[in-house]
Order: C-alpha cells, then structure tokens, then sequence
C-alpha cells in the first residue's frame, strides 16, 4: 500500500493471500466464492480501511450499489420500535463493508407505497429491496415481479414468491417463553400480542395458543400495535381483571417495558405478584432492574444475512430459503413462580 | 380526482384552492411559497393521497430526490442511540410528503466516511447532506463544499462554513436540569457526559460545569461514549466513591434508565437516594417506574426541519441559521430532595 493513498484491491488481495479477481468477485458480493475465503477477503478489506469507489463499481457494472427498505408504516415505528434501528444496523455491518448504500422510505398517506416501490425501480435507484412486516395476501410480491427489482422477504409470504426468504422462527421463541413460566408454575397467561394484520403478529399469537393449550394454561390475548404506549394500555387492562393473569408474554420488549413500570406503579413485585417476558432482547432491557426475561431473535444478524441475500439475488444467484437460527429464551430477573 | 387513478397535481390545486404552478413550488420544496399556503398544500396531497412520481421529476429537473446522511459512527449507534431513529423518523416526516428519498450509510473501518461522500455526490446520487455529530475542527465541511452538494448541519461548526446550521441550544437544557437539581436542595450533582470528540459531548459538559458554578454545586464528570453499558459503568464509579453524589444529570436517556437501574440494584431509593436526569425524553423512559424526568430537544422535529432546510438549500435558496425552540425540562418521579 502506498504510504499516503488509499488501500488498493492489490493490497487487500495481497493480504488476503488471494488473487485479486476473487477480491473483486467477493467485494461485489457474486457468487462462488467459498464463505470463509469471502470473510478472509472482507476482514482484510476492512483491517487495511479499504472503501469501494462507487463511481468507479458503478460505471463499470452498471448497477446501482444501493438497496431500499421501504417500510410500510408510518415513520413513527422508525423511531419507536427498536426492531428497524436493530435491523437496519445489521444492514449496514454487511453494507458498509460492500460498499452499498441504504435507502430508506417510510409509507405515509402523503408517499403511497406502491408508487414507492415504482419511484425505486424507474429510476434504477436501487438494484433490490428488503420486503419486510409481510401481510396477508401480500401484494408486494407481485409488484416487485413486474418491476423486475431483486428481492428478500422476512419471513415465508402466504402467496407464491420467487424471492429467497430468510426467516426466523419466532413462533417457537413464543413457546420458549410459555414454556418457560409454565415450568416456574405458572397457569395463567396472557399475550400483549403484534397486530393480527401482520403475518408475523399472527404467528406469534398462534404459536402462543398452541402453546398455552399444550401446557394446559388459560389463555387470553390482548391486541396492540407494537407501541409502548399500548403495551401499558394492554397491561392496565389485564390487570384491571377480576383475577389478573399471574405472566405476560409481550411481543417486543418495548411493550414489557411499558408493562414493568406499570406494574412497579401499582406497586405490584416483579416477577413476584406478575412475571413479565419481552421479546426483542433489546440493550435498555438488561439493565433494567428488574432486567427482562427475553427471546432473543439477533435483528441485526437478521440484517446482515438479509443484505448478503439480497447481494447474491442481484448478482443472479439467490440463494435458496434461508431459516436462521431458532430464537433463544434469555432468562434475566423479571420471571419467577407466582405466589402460592 | 379520477374515480380509480391517482390523484393529480391539478386534483391537489383544486383542493388547496391555488394554482397548480404553485403546488408544484411547494412539493418540489422550492422556496417563495408563504409557510402557511405550503402547509395547506402539503395537506391537501396528504389527504389526497398524492404520491410523486419520482422518474417524471427526476427527468424534469436533473435532480436526484435524494438526500444522504452519513452517520460518522459504527453501526452500533443507530441500534443503540434513540437519538437517530426520532432524527430519521422526522426526515421522513418531511420527505415522505415532498417525495424525496433518505440515503443512509455509517462509516465503519470498511467504508472511509470520506469516500463515501465522494462517491454520494460523484454518482449524483443525492442532491444534498446532513451533517450530524460536528467535531473540532471538522475537516468535512470542506470536503462538502469542494464535492458541490448542498448540506446542512446539525449545530454551528467551529469552522467557516457556508451551510445553513440547524441549532438547538442543548446546553440551555443541561443548565435546566441543574437548576431544577439545585432548586430541589441537591449540592452535589454528578455529569455523565457524552464523548468530548464531538461537539455537542462539550457543549453539554461546559454548560453543566457552567451552571454548577453558578449555584455553587460541588460538581464531578464522567466521559462516557452514550451507550447504557457506559451509563451503566459511570453509575457504578460515581455510587462507589466514598462520598456518592446525591443525583446524576445524564447526557442521554438510554445511560439515564441503564443508571435507574444499577441504583435500584443496589437497593437504593430513586430519586430519595439519588436523583436521575436523562436527555432526548424518549418514550420508554416516560414509561419506567419511576418516570425520568428528561430533557425534551424533539428530534424528530429536528430532522423535519433540517429536511426542509435542506430542501431549500437544493432549490438553491438556503435559508439563515434556524435556531429551534430551547430545549424544556420535563419533570417526572425520578427527582425530588435529596435525603436530610
């Protein structure tokens, strides 16, 4: 490397031990380059403060090295559900080093998402989108087809895809939870669920369901919108019940959050008089006190694999359906048995 | 409005009440429109459902509809910061209605925050930046200036500059959050401040040094780098020394509800033991038990107003230095007298 200018391929092909057209094949994310020879290759690209020129990429291949995330909510789920941020910096760790740029659209009454999708494709912004919180029927699927953009979804849609998939089983972190407080003795549960339009908000309530009966608990589901706000409606009204479930399964650590204060303000013990599960296993949780029992489902390796997905897709090789690992249960403070 | 078409320019006009020449001014953020009739216009497509079409104005007037926010720091910070999530939802806010898209990239050893600016405004790729987390000194208002794209930033540089600075006087904040402290009866009132790299990190930290002069506190710091595990590291050094101080003013929230929670830990009383502060007045902490009581910036409208801002500035027209409202202190349960 030249002292003053900046890492060339030859340098990082020379520290990888590689040839540099397999340094090129790999930081253009292609396909056929072996996994730990393509991590070998990005290590050194990044120890040696390498950065792609775009320009250069962008002449040369005729792509545009952007993908878009266009999220079908309004921006406030940006700022209040720690999922997107979480997500989004799982993107960026795999971006950054490829040298692709984000571009990020919020759906609003005032931009409509399919004209969204349309903008990106006719003005070759992006090369493939990132299709997430996917719906009933989801008729993304068929848009993004005829727009002729590369595409992952999150999750398995419920219609016909010939988009790579890469999904977590959130169903089963539902059940680790169950399982979890009807192991601790408790026999009656209720679920602060996601919103039912949603596919993955109807996985968890029906994987909490099953769950519940398999354990023989009683069961009951309060509906919200992910929000903070409402997991302490959701709480207050469990509470307000003439016998208040003993645990409640939230459906993002947001909401059990919420919920702990509320009942900590009813001067309620956590998890003595009520154990409280999130899901999410967000930073704020662990250091709460008490810190929060809570699936783990790693949003940011989601967003990495995710973006290494939608890299291989544009470069002609989707690679087939992706399941990550299932989500852990992380036991922390805010479970126990009920009182006898 | 044609019954199944989208709606027109002319159809957002109509019910604006104004020309279509002007509606056009308004949506493509160009200025000479009074703020008001703006609002009405920006209205009227939002109720209409008026979306862009993003390649007609591309083509029309050789912009990108585009605008970049390179985020000088790793990935982590946008999972862990509550600050870029509201910043970002406000930018959508604002774009989601006028039809441009955010490009968005952090700087990692991979990708050198230099080239990535080089290569947003090589490939037109964006028409415009904003500038977060000014430094000393900070070498990239040249670079900006020389690439030729419009930008705004976030705070005054210690630099010449020819951008339109968007301010919020946080020290006006830090400064309430004392004076509410001393006004309580606290005499000795720790900082846990932010990185001294940036410029906000010494604003905060000078005003806090400042204001307890000024009411003769006896005060101490702490550096910290934002994260909860930081916040949660200073607490424990500040509760450990022989004589702790009574409350603690914290840079931002997330250290702010990572700090409740090592106090609570150690079986002390919040705020009778000690008193907490936060900075941003995040959702989560309004909901904890005890509430934090926090300094409200509203960064959400923040990054509205630097999208319009910077908007403006494309059109070539940027406006003077904003100064937004100072900061309020919003006062909740984690702060009360000191023990006698």
């Amino acid at each position: 490397m030249t002292q003053h200018g900046h890492p060339t391929i030859a340098d990082v092909a020379r520290r990888a031990g590689v040839s540099k057209g397999l340094v090129s094949f790999a930081l253009n994310g292609r396909s056929g380059v072996a996994p730990d020879t393509r991590e070998r290759i990005l290590s050194a690209a990044a120890e040696l403060g390498w950065s792609p020129s775009l320009r250069a990429r962008s002449l040369s291949v005729g792509r545009a090295f952007a993908c878009g995330l266009v999220i079908g909510r309004s921006p406030d789920v940006i700022a209040a559900d720690p999922f997107f941020p979480s997500f989004i910096a799982g993107v960026e760790d795999e971006f950054s080093v490829s040298g692709q740029v984000l571009v990020l659209a919020a759906a609003t009454p005032g931009r409509q998402e399919a004209e969204t999708y349309r903008g990106l494709a006719a003005d070759k912004r992006v090369d493939g989108v990132i299709l997430s919180d996917l719906r009933t029927g989801d008729e993304r699927i068929a848009l993004i087809g005829e727009l002729g953009l590369a595409a992952v979804t999150l999750g398995v849609p419920d219609v016909d895809s010939p988009f790579t998939s890469i999904s977590v089983d959130d169903g089963a972190g539902i059940r680790l939870a169950v399982d979890h407080l009807a192991d601790l003795g408790h026999t009656d549960i209720a679920h602060a669920a996601g919103p039912f339009s949603m596919l993955h908000g109807r996985h968890r309530e029906a994987a909490f369901e099953e769950a519940a009966a398999a354990r023989r608990i009683r069961s009951r589901v309060v509906e919200t919108d992910f929000s903070a706000a409402d997991g302490a409606r959701a709480t207050e009204q469990l509470l307000d019940a003439a016998t208040p479930p003993t645990a409640i399964v939230y459906s993002n650590d947001n909401m059990a959050i919420a919920g702990l204060g509320v009942a900590q303000r009813r001067g309620l013990d956590v998890p003595r008089d009520l154990s409280i599960t999130g899901f999410d296993d967000t930073e704020i949780g662990r250091h709460l006190h008490p810190a929060i029992t809570s699936v783990s489902t790693d949003a940011r390796g989601w967003g990495a694999a995710a973006a290494r997905a939608l890299l291989e897709a544009i470069a002609g090789a989707p690679p087939d359906a992706i399941d990550l690992p299932d989500p852990r249960l992380v036991v922390r403070a805010s479970t126990g048995a009920p009182r006898a």
